[in-house]
């Protein structure tokens, strides 16, 4: 029998205890043993819930508890989280976790305590919710030099960027929409000004080098300056925004960024909408792949982080390595990386001519519902080299990279 | 070190050498060994090709090579492939291949081989080329309950339909075009007919049932009689025409089908085209996922061949277990299962009033460019309902599912 410790009951918590449950014939079919929800670990108190004879408040009884082979943890937050996953691995305890906080600081840490306890550190439902993207890149796409991995990563933004495009309404309006709905949070900083995606980024980039790759080291974009005219604008160019939380690896540089960014009709992640979630990702071998799916969500985040649990039990007392190491691995400048951009600025005769000074426009993208702005691409140039231009644009409004 | 034997120097052999070679020093990263290709087998010669210095012309002197630990086989064919396979297998080397015919054939046997000799029989480039989709089913979707599995699986096809949409060409016109260009093959029977996508909708369900199904169960109808008129029709309805290879689960039944298909906009496959591939995958927990990708070629094929390379070497004595019994698994009678169909008949007083009578439609689908013709859609109904009437309407042209 494998007993399992599931720390915190919120939204992903009760999500796999119920998926647990729902699916408990078949799981076990899978695993050839029984698999027992032990322990739920919460603060809370849950009158009435048939979780409430196993609830338990503190944690040790979970961490001296013999039987309990594999322990859940969706407590989200770095610093609780982190002590509990470090000393259930030390007391030899697989861990399976979607928290991407603590993936993201502590990973290569948490790797290597459950390499030295010969157990393991799973953290499928930390990036992409349900799809399945940390196994693949671990697993699967081991035969390929990776080229790029580019992410939309998180459901809020590109749910609030659809609606936007759709309705033509402006951010405040749509997240405002998205709060009530619950898709988006009372306080939405991490989701709308990227923070999330960027953690995200940061621990597929840490697999795909093998080292730490901080986060914080990561420029980092939010939607929050997207107005309609902007989506009105790129329309007219056949293209949609997206939020894109990117790594490329181009000439032994890597350039990670999460930012805006205009996507032509071409690009796998053009048509990914709503609260879905897609990772692309280019091998060398392999060319263009594409993972797609919900990523977020109680049950989908459950089915991964219940995967987890079942690859825990399969591979008992078989640690199954993952490059990550903690030496920290130095990411390119991306005021190097060159792309286009998409500027929207004043529609004025002097806003016109600085742009054809500036950046040698010769076409202006307009359209009637857009009052008194207009449009340009730019050629392709380096983030450092927009700048130095962006500067000298005094009627400039926003501007957006362009794949 | 590990010493791999590649069987078969066509399209996909040679790139399986040629990802070996270009990525060999990560690659031996990852399993922390050298990589040795160390016999090619082919029937023919490769004067000049450096292939020259390893080409053998018998297997014996593979199978009783005790240093050679895997065998690659990218013969195709299911006759010689499974001799040797067998053959390899039974001397406790682990295979990696691409064949389609032989797993779908051969698959729970040799899957049965393999654990008995503890060793790894993969076949991930099987299905959907370079695209991970079976190392997910078995490793990554293991805490659902697979609602459906649904492909575009055949890059041939897929392509004559995009081109076919795109260009207004009729199929033996876009057919001879593909071949021309190398992506169909001089005999397309294989692809056009819908074998090849029926060979590999048998593999991925008997991996979700755990079970053989037989591709000769699966009903099989390929895209020969599509019309540039359906096509044009299909785009009034807001619909694209794709070669759909489709397993559902409902209510206990299975039903296995592989057919052109009407798919609206907002099905994730939609947007497929040319030669790429993708599997749609819905969970009951997970919801909707999607696996996209090259479903063909050399490279993407040779970097999934090549994945399970590195599982073979990072699994030595090490059995995966997948579950495929041999014990076959009973498909539902597709006669029974329901959804709507789109119905193109002579555009005549007769033939109007005939689909009235039969099918009680009221809206007829007509294009100025598709002359003589229109078309309606169904209610939902079984496919034996819709043969039945189908059997009384003499105006009809062509019908074809929808989603």
């Amino acid at each position: 029998m494998a007993n399992i410790a599931v720390l915190g009951y919120g939204t992903v918590g009760s999500g796999v205890v119920e998926v647990i449950n729902t699916n408990k014939a078949l799981i076990e079919a899978r695993v050839k043993e029984e698999v027992n929800v032990k322990y739920v670990l919460d603060l809370r108190d849950f009158p009435g819930d048939p979780v409430e004879k196993i609830l338990v408040h503190d944690f040790d009884t979970i961490l001296n508890d013999k039987d309990v082979d594999i322990v859940v943890e969706v407590l989200g937050g770095a610093t609780f989280a982190y002590n509990y996953v470090k000393s259930a691995l030390l007391n030899g305890k697989s861990v399976a976790t979607s928290n991407k906080e603590l993936v993201a600081k502590y990973g290569a840490e948490l790797l290597a305590i459950a390499k030295e306890k010969n157990v393991n550190f799973f953290f499928e439902a930390s990036v992409g919710g349900g799809i399945p993207i940390i196994r693949p890149i671990n697993e699967c796409l081991t035969a390929d030099e990776i080229c790029e991995i580019t992410g939309i990563l998180n459901g809020t933004t590109n749910y609030i960027l659809t609606k936007m495009s759709k309705e033509g309404l402006d951010f405040g309006t749509v997240l405002k929409d998205a709060q009530d709905k619950g898709y988006a949070e009372r306080n939405p900083e991490a989701d709308v000004e990227g923070y999330d995606a960027c953690r995200k980024i940061a621990i597929l980039t840490s697999l795909v080098t093998g080292r730490q790759v901080n986060f914080e080291d990561i420029y980092t974009e939010g939607i929050t300056s997207i107005t309609p005219s902007d989506i009105t604008l790129a329309r007219k160019l056949g293209r949609s925004i997206k939020l894109l939380a990117s790594s490329k690896f181009v000439d032994g540089k890597v350039f990670s960024m999460v930012s805006p960014v205009m996507v032509d009709a071409d690009f796998p992640l053009y048509n990914v909408e709503d609260v879905f979630n897609a990772i692309f990702v280019k091998g060398n071998m392999l060319g263009d792949a594409m993972f797609y799916g919900r990523g977020a969500g109680k049950l989908p985040t459950a089915s991964a982080v219940v995967a987890d649990v079942v690859a825990a039990i399969k591979n008992r007392d078989n640690h199954l390595e993952v490059k990550w190491d903690a030496e920290k691995f130095e990411l390119s400048d991306v005021s190097e990386s060159k792309k286009q951009f998409f500027v929207r600025i004043e529609d004025t005769e002097a806003g016109r001519m600085e742009a054809e000074k500036v950046f040698g426009v010769d076409e202006f993208i307009t359209d009637e519902s857009v009052k008194g702005e207009c449009a340009f691409v730019t050629a392709i140039m380096t983030e450092a080299e927009f700048a130095k231009k962006e500067a000298m644009l005094t009627a400039i409004r926003n501007r957006i990279r362009m794949n």
